[in-house]
């Protein structure tokens, strides 16, 4: 089959590889689509958090094959298999767990101890072990999720990046009628925006440095944006809400949007961080207890795929306009490219049937 | 009467001042024991937090009186006053608050936006008022809290440190059967060990530099002691718990305990910062990230005295040790010294009967 494989910084070559037999709790599926992420870009532009060492959970090292945001239709059932069958329509749950360790008998599987990455992280398929920019991909049934038959391919590949967001706003606590803003309109801000609304949220701020990315927000239904290079997005904000928002979510990983989420927030209020930062930042640690607040993080996702693709489901108009370009696999670096270069893509697909 | 007021840096005088007449809605308390608190010392060591200029909420400006651990016994009730009557004896809590801003009505009236100190920080009688080293105070009825009878008044002035360390544990979410670590073994410290092991936590674990501290947690029955000038404190908790306590408490407000409490705290795990900090701290926030823990901060209490009250009550035995001097009004500098210098001085009281 063809393969996007990475085997370190800026070389990924699409090649043919053999395609291997799913394990007993492995099933085999003919990938649909295959979302292109930051952390692909990072990991083709800077080599990041690839496997150059045999990787201790899937025994993997460079070359891997390249996705985590992905959708197929299950081709072959390893024989353990229960919970779905050949034909089924599913979105990729694209964690590596053990399934036995302290975390993991928790349900906080994404933080599984066996699991760990060079840099710390989690293990996710596509990083730490082959992933979704193929022909076929083998993944455990366990992470195998139905989609509605209503529900399209494409929108089942954004469930991944959705999940981080949904994460994020579980994490917060946010209940109805809350008030929110997101900084960075990127895939995760977008859908972290989106979500907030879903969920009852009586106003939502967007905040980004490029007016793109915030038309963007106002296409999928975000009418407060905000360009800190413009606007004085803390003065705005109290101008409407005296005393802040309830909950603040970091989705741009910068020390400037960290800075403005804890003036804009209000006493006893959230700032749930979902970014990874390119460096430690600096704490106002006095200032946050003057104002009581709650610095919450998030990194995956547990148990959230079902829900995100019933929410996804129940709101594809805006989910779809989330997906802004359709490429086939021998484009993956273009798609990469594109990414970096273009502020008016959000979520390039790759399709492996194109 | 006298009373000992603070007009700088350094200047504390024991003075002979008029005694004012309680407000419509104030009590007035003959107050029997005033503990001495680390605010206190940088007040007199460094002059921090006094207001120089006219207190917004107060009207108040240098020489105040001293003194925000208190308790008393009621002597006069202003006009509107109905929860209490004179003879009542009670413990002080020391909050000013505006009573009608957003925060106020939303019970966070420890953020009162009415009543915000010159460094930001809350107001609190003592600090930008009139407060406890006195032979007579005023203060609101409402916030006048009866003491139990078979409660004596030495133990009603410690609810306040003690509503510090209850407020803390309550945001961190602690519930029974959890880990918990301690960093620190001041007064905050030692109140937040004791308090978590009546909520029921399965280990406590305390660090401090100073092993007089750690002597005096044994005492008040915390086992678990740890000295990081002698004990690798993260090794030690990993070989009991392999993967961390479930919550760590920052109440020694050093970088390097915020980093070990970092490194011990299991993943989805809390950091509950209690201790306010010289300067802004470095935050390995990726580091956070991968471990999703949450960083939750405290300022002051709400609605926590009569919780708090009832706790020290029922445990009277173990927060009587937190007592370790008595002293009377004059030797008010005496004792602020010999905290300063002597570290098996937890908590010194100050008895205007003496
Ligand atoms: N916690 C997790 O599990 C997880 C999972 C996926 C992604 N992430 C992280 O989430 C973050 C967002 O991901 P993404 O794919 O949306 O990234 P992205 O780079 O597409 O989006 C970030 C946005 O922030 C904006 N931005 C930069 N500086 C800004 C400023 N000063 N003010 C306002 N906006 C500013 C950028 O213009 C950009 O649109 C990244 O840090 C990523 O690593 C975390
Ligand atoms: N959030 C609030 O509302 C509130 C209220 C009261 C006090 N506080 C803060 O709580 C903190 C604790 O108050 P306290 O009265 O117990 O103070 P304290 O100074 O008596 O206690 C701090 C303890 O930390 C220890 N310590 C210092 N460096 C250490 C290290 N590297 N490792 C381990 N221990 C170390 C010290 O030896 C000391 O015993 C202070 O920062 C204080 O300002 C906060
Ligand atoms: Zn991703
Ligand atoms: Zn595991
Ligand atoms: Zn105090
Ligand atoms: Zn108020």
């Amino acid at each position: 089959m063809k393969a996007a494989r990475i085997y370190g910084k800026q070389d990924i070559r699409i090649e043919d590889v053999e395609i291997p037999e799913p394990k007993d709790d492995q099933v085999q599926i003919k990938v649909k689509f295959v979302g292109i992420c930051g952390s692909d870009i990072h990991m083709y532009a800077e080599g990041l958090s690839l496997p150059y060492e045999k990787n201790p959970l899937t025994g993997k090292t460079v070359p891997i094959i390249e996705g985590h945001e992905f959708s197929g239709q299950i081709v072959k059932v390893g024989q353990d298999v229960k919970n779905v069958k050949v034909g089924d329509r599913i979105a990729v749950e694209p964690i590596l767990s053990c399934g036995h360790c302290r975390n993991c008998m928790k349900g906080l599987y994404n933080y599984c101890l066996n699991a760990v990455g060079p840099d710390g992280s989690g293990n996710f398929i596509g990083v730490s072990g082959d992933g979704g920019m193929a022909e076929y991909a083998n993944v455990e049934a366990k992470f195998a999720h139905k989609l509605p038959d209503e529900m399209g391919f494409d929108l089942g590949a954004l469930a991944e990046p959705t999940a981080v967001a949904y994460e994020g706003i579980k994490r917060s606590g946010l209940i109805e009628g809350q008030t929110v803003a997101v900084m960075g309109a990127g895939p995760i801000g977008l859908c972290t925006a989106i979500l907030a609304k879903i969920a009852g949220a009586t106003k939502v701020y967007i905040s980004d440095v490029s007016d793109v990315r915030l038309a963007k927000a106002k296409e999928v239904g975000i009418e407060n944006t905000l360009n800190p290079t413009k606007d004085d997005v803390v003065k705005k904000i109290h101008e409407d809400l005296p005393d802040g928002v309830d909950i603040s979510f970091e989705c741009a990983g910068v020390q400037a949007t960290f800075d403005t989420a804890a003036q804009i927030t209000t006493a006893t209020g959230v700032i749930q961080v979902d970014a990874l930062f390119g460096k430690s930042i600096d704490l106002d640690i006095n200032g946050a207890i003057m104002k009581g607040h709650n610095i919450h993080t998030t990194l995956g996702y547990e148990n959230a795929f079902p829900i995100v693709i019933q929410i996804i489901n129940s709101n594809q108009e805006t989910f779809k306009k989330m997906i802004t370009k359709k490429i086939p696999l021998n484009e993956t670096v273009e798609g990469i490219k594109s990414l970096q270069n273009d502020k008016s893509q959000v979520k390039v697909m790759i399709s492996p049937e194109m």
